[in-house]
């Protein structure tokens, strides 16, 4: 009979995207065991690369989509339509709209900076008839609470004397009220998910501007500043929304835009694998595979907590199912991931090398490196055969 | 039921001797899988080293023995006592009396040198009553075609006015007669048995003194000299033993020390590998074995042409069971290993890192890289048990 095998790994940081290296481990395991199933399930993060990955791992498709960017030019974004059956389903990263590499390095001011392009691409979703939006945070270069997607999306951000706002998060300290009046009425029934880091709250020590705000480009002044204006943000929130963005998990992810996708697009906040599994019907591929394949650059004590290949393997574990990680590199303190469902590892070098090597050649290392771990997978296959199983 | 798991590999050149190889790999095992059953057949190749494996494989025990050395000093040298049943065996490298370690670098002149301690420690093993003999061939720093063994086992070389040859290859110009009748009596009762690179001549272009001259110390003159001196050296034995050494398989080995075996010792010459995995019972071991696992510092395309590793695993393949590799460095050509009998192989490499580093640390990552091994098999005798088995 065949084997099935799901292949859900991370990408490979600074060198292999989750594409390349979903590919690369279905192309490793086709060279050692030509008749095996093969499913994928690239374990993306919500950032930057996100679309790209759920299109193409359920056959769906990509739109172009030319929206303003964080610092106000246009720029040529993109969401996706997921393939597959059930309602129409969009998926958007918000670094596609609102990411960092979109700040030229020179204007790196989260004072200024805006999410407005992501309420774009929502509304651009809706126009394609999407009943279900996955948003995925990560990878952003702002800091406005969502407050531009929350103007894109029809609210009005208004002073004292009820002008609107500028664009940035800096100018939220003078947030005198909103106005939701015009806010988009077909966000009222589509269900939209948002995939974030659950630990990013908006406000306070371990608020979004005090983490965030510097590797952003915020001066320690700027910091304070954004951290009032958030403070002055969710205060406003709560009374014209009702909701408490301040305390909510996620709240924080990507410069806050959390906050603003939870009050102005109705939108469920989620830990980000949760949520990015469950729209990628993960537990029905996890149902019908023999084994599971993960993969990340690094493999080590860090693993389990949070990282992607011990998030698949407890998952797997539940059903039963044995997941192998491989990774560039098996760091110390890797025998704790035993315990969350991984049962076996391997590194992808084959010789002495360099970083520099090793990314530069870790697609065909990848995929040589699973075609080796087939085969020692096999020994063991035919060793059950015989007296030795154990 | 418990898995028996045969460990044959060679060692790590200039890293690790084949017993750290052999003891890493069988700690490797136990930490995944503490119910094996190890066996070891550490793989050696008759050069320096083996004594020590062979003795310690089979509980043996190593004697001390004082000899010349090949530039004329006493050295402190050994043999080994196999343990086991069986009749009494010695095994004796010639490395320890002659090999090129032993020649300091001031003094590598193969004109010179000389092979009598290899004769002194054969008849140490006979005065310890053994019945079998194997020498290991390897490593040598001589070139005297076994000259010096042959004076030491008593046979009297002579030139034209009958006196004693002085000790070294060159005197052979001056050989004229060769005296046997002091040769020692025991010697007609022993099984000797040598191990030897079966390729190596001792006459002609790919002659010992041509193809190996160099390398010990000789200048283009000494290797032609030389030359001529095993060319007179092979008709002198012709004519008094009958036997003809110049085209003989291995009878070039260790600088023409196999000729010296042949015509003087009454050894039989042996492909390396062959006898010392008959003196090591492979045969039974493999018997008993469900799983082989095999290492060289690397594995490549050269690795069927006569490495252990292709070696171990033909042998295997015979018997229908699987050989994995595991090796510091996988190289070009890998793939043709699987048509030598390898199933599956690893690098034991986690992570980017220098070859230096990779050798400082090789004995912990050969362990780890067993351990991993080992773990992923055990995957596989999982997966067999389900409908995943193919």
């Amino acid at each position: 009979m065949t084997m099935t095998i799901l292949v859900a790994p991370s990408g490979f940081k600074e060198s292999l995207s989750v594409d390349d290296v979903t590919l690369a481990i279905h192309e490793g395991i086709l060279k050692a065991l030509p008749n095996a199933r093969v499913l994928c399930a690239p374990m993306v993060d919500g950032g930057e690369g996100t679309v790209k990955a759920l299109v193409r791992a359920t056959g769906g498709r990509l739109v172009k989509a030319r929206v303003t960017g964080p610092v106000g030019q246009p720029v040529d974004s993109f969401f996706g339509l997921m393939g597959g059956k059930g309602p129409k389903t969009a998926v958007i990263e918000m670094a596609a709209a609102a990411g960092l590499s979109l700040v030229p390095r020179d204007q790196r001011n989260p004072m200024l900076t805006t999410s407005y392009g992501v309420g774009q691409l929502i509304l651009k979703a809706l126009a394609h008839g999407a009943k279900r939006i996955l948003v995925g945070c990560g990878d952003s270069g702002i800091n406005d609470g969502g407050a531009g997607l929350a103007q894109a999306l029809g609210a009005r951000l208004l002073d004292a004397e009820g002008r609107d706002l500028p664009q940035g998060g800096g100018a939220l300290v003078n947030l005198h009220s909103i106005d939701l009046r015009r806010l988009d009425p077909r966000l009222a029934k589509v269900r939209i998910d948002a995939a974030v880091n659950w630990h990013n709250r908006l406000l306070g020590e371990k608020g979004v501007a005090r983490v965030f705000g510097p590797q952003k480009g915020a001066t320690p002044e700027q910091v304070e500043h954004l951290d009032r204006a958030m403070q002055r943000w969710a205060d406003l929130i709560e009374r014209h929304t009702g909701q408490d963005v301040g305390i909510a998990p996620g709240a924080g992810a990507s410069g806050g835009l959390g906050a603003g996708l939870i009050a102005f697009a109705g939108a469920t906040l989620h830990p980000r694998f949760d949520i990015i599994l469950n729209y990628l019907d993960f537990d029905r591929l996890l149902s019908e595979a023999d084994l599971v394949i993960t993969a990340e650059g690094s493999l080590d004590g860090q693993s389990p907590y949070g990282k992607v290949p011990c998030e698949v393997a407890r998952r797997a574990e539940a059903l039963g199912i044995p997941t192998i990680a491989l990774a560039g590199t098996i760091g110390r303190g890797v025998d704790q991931t035993f315990a969350h469902g991984i049962s076996a590892f391997a590194s992808i070098l084959k010789r002495p090398c360099t970083l520099e090597e090793a990314i530069r050649d870790g697609y065909k290392l990848l995929r040589r490196a699973t075609e080796d771990a087939i085969r020692m997978i096999a020994v063991g296959q035919r060793l059950s055969g015989s007296r030795a199983f154990a």
